[in-house]
């Protein structure tokens, strides 16, 4: 079915044990990472004890976030005047909190709707005040031009996703929003994967599940100006204001995936930052997209070409019984994570951070074959 | 300073490099979990991931969390009319979640106030809506009888803390409610110690950073009759209806640690379940007080006798600087954590789960020498 060169490439990584990790997230991690939290398991830095049980109020601790904080200063060249916040909860909190915290009882917020994610931020807006639409892409998959937003002067802020992982399209920039309002955005999916001007945003939060670290950490980076306008009486852990005094340690932090942030922080930082990362993502996005394109049909990109997402590759099979057979045959060979979303169906590719150039091109080899068994 | 014996044993446990952690939590959790968390970290299961890596949609991530529910409802024999939920925030979340998921607009809800945990549970309420106080303990640190609690009839819930970390105090067994009053419970510092009739409960919540797992996820074991109360409009985040249908997915969860739950609860199976922890609870408690009532005032307890906690033993010395000499020379020992909260002061030694009885002997000596020298 698949050529001996592939077949062997797939079995030198399978001698490890690991699978090629495709999945939307969590999703993989390096493996080098992966090494340091088991080498420390029993015993972190000298300290006696495992991440798991040091105190979050310990000298351990407050290391493993100081320097997790100042490293990604350090990448994303976050200002001085920005708080980054370690939170809990996922992107669905936040899509409460933002409004909680920054929409006015009277006020509107400006969203816009690109897909499922921004969807669901616009959702839980809706349940706690006014949501005005700057944009709707409606059933067509793509990112709107900045001529196409319809926007609000007065909004609260202007909401975007700045890749939607299910549908598979990513803003190639952010758009401007008007004078006296700030950009907020969900980052989730492509936070940490290529150079971001953070002196543009308001807010940004991301759950790092994708490109920065396992489940359970959200970061949050927010304009600390605007932490005036947070009003009183919010619950103590809804409150981005006590949250910042609290410097993440308000309450007890999920300390363990922070410490994994923090090795993530330090991988990329080894790589070669930011820069270097997007570089790399850049090459694998290519390589799958180049494929789709040149399949003459048999595969079809699901996005608007313009649109695409350098993150999450969505395409379809000329069939559903196609496609099932694709994932079926791809788990079998190592190669994991490729369904699509169970709400739209098809396949996807998720290229983050940590899925490597080599684990593309085997995923390339793979479709290449597929096609000449099935095109 | 210490005799040979000790130091000995001391060198002992310190030639793994380990310590012996009385943190108050996150806390020691077995080395035996701790080990299986090492051994499987590039690959669980032969999933070819970690966990840290697998989607929380895959059929491993479900298995964990199936195994992980029907093992804390086997263990905590929990009725099947009650809900189990792993959630995110720790308990200062919960504390605003339980009234804005049970506490009508008008309605006014009961809270015995016996320290600084239950404090922050009115503090958040309060922020909400209307409190009352079926009982306030002030500066004297003991748990009110059922005679000393004034109870509201018409009261939403009657909320109590199982166990206040800070002041080393815990309830023997729950107090009772009103008929049509239910009880909601704050268990983060003793779930699992011990057994517990969770039928006499509405709702129990807890971080599981004491005696059931890492930080990052708090359970929440709730009666499903009470759903029928939560009021439309939450956000999805906070409202009790959407995360039970969820069943612990509605967003992505902390799931690696849950599944350092699922191995802790596991080793507690192991072990004996709750009963037989219990009892090595009682033993490990009775240690360190009889010690403290027979050092002729040396050593004085915090709480009144009868209110002793079985998870955190705080006492204090003659003077502060005596009680920094002592969290200082233990803490050379390799006995870490034994400084009393930041907000009190004077020293407290917890001793969950998993710290073992030897660990208790240990500092057991080291208090008993510690006198000789100091007394």
């Amino acid at each position: 079915m698949v050529t001996t060169e592939t077949i062997n490439k797939i079995k030198m990584e399978q001698a490890t044990g690991r699978v090629y990790n495709f999945n939307a997230g969590p999703a993989a991690l390096p493996v080098s990472v992966l090494e340091q939290a088991r080498d420390e398991m029993l015993n972190f830095g000298g300290s006696g004890m495992s991440v798991l049980e040091l105190s979050h109020r310990s000298k351990h601790f407050e290391d493993i976030l100081n320097r997790a904080e100042a490293d990604l200063r350090t990448l994303f060249k976050i200002p001085s005047n920005y708080k980054i916040l370690f939170l809990q909860g996922g992107n669905s909190l936040q899509f409460a909190m933002l409004p909680m915290n920054f929409r006015a009882p009277e006020a509107s917020a400006d969203y816009v709707q690109t897909g499922s994610w921004s969807k669901k931020a616009i959702g839980e807006s809706e349940k706690l005040g006014k949501v005005r639409l700057a944009a709707t892409t409606g059933k067509n998959i793509y990112i709107p031009s900045q001529a196409e937003l319809d926007l609000d002067p007065q909004a609260a802020y202007l909401h975007f996703t700045a890749n939607e992982t299910i549908e598979g399209i990513e803003w190639a920039t952010e758009p401007t929003p008007p004078p006296n309002v700030f950009l907020a955005c969900d980052t989730s999916s492509n936070l940490g994967s290529r150079p971001l001007d953070v002196s543009k945003y308001g807010i940004i939060y991301a759950g790092v599940q994708k490109n920065l670290g396992p489940a359970g950490v959200t970061i949050v980076i927010l304009r600390e100006d605007l932490l005036e306008r947070v009003p009183p009486k919010l619950p103590a852990m809804l409150d981005y204001k006590n949250l910042a005094e609290g410097k993440s340690l308000y309450n007890t932090p999920p300390c363990y995936s922070i410490y994994v942030v923090g090795l993530v922080l330090r991988w990329l930082i080894d790589l070669g930052g930011v820069e270097e990362i997007a570089r790399q993502n850049a090459t694998k996005a290519t390589t799958l997209y180049q494929l789709i394109d040149s399949s003459g049909g048999f595969y079809k990109g699901v996005a608007r070409p313009d649109s695409r997402s350098r993150m999450n590759v969505t395409f379809r099979l000329g069939t559903e019984e196609l496609e099932k057979q694709f994932a079926k045959q791809a788990t079998a060979q190592g190669l994991e994570g490729l369904k699509g979303h169970r709400s739209v169906g098809g396949l996807r590719a998720s290229i983050y951070n940590a899925v490597s150039l080599e684990a593309v091109e085997v995923l390339a080899q793979f479709m290449k074959e597929f096609q000449r068994i099935n095109g």
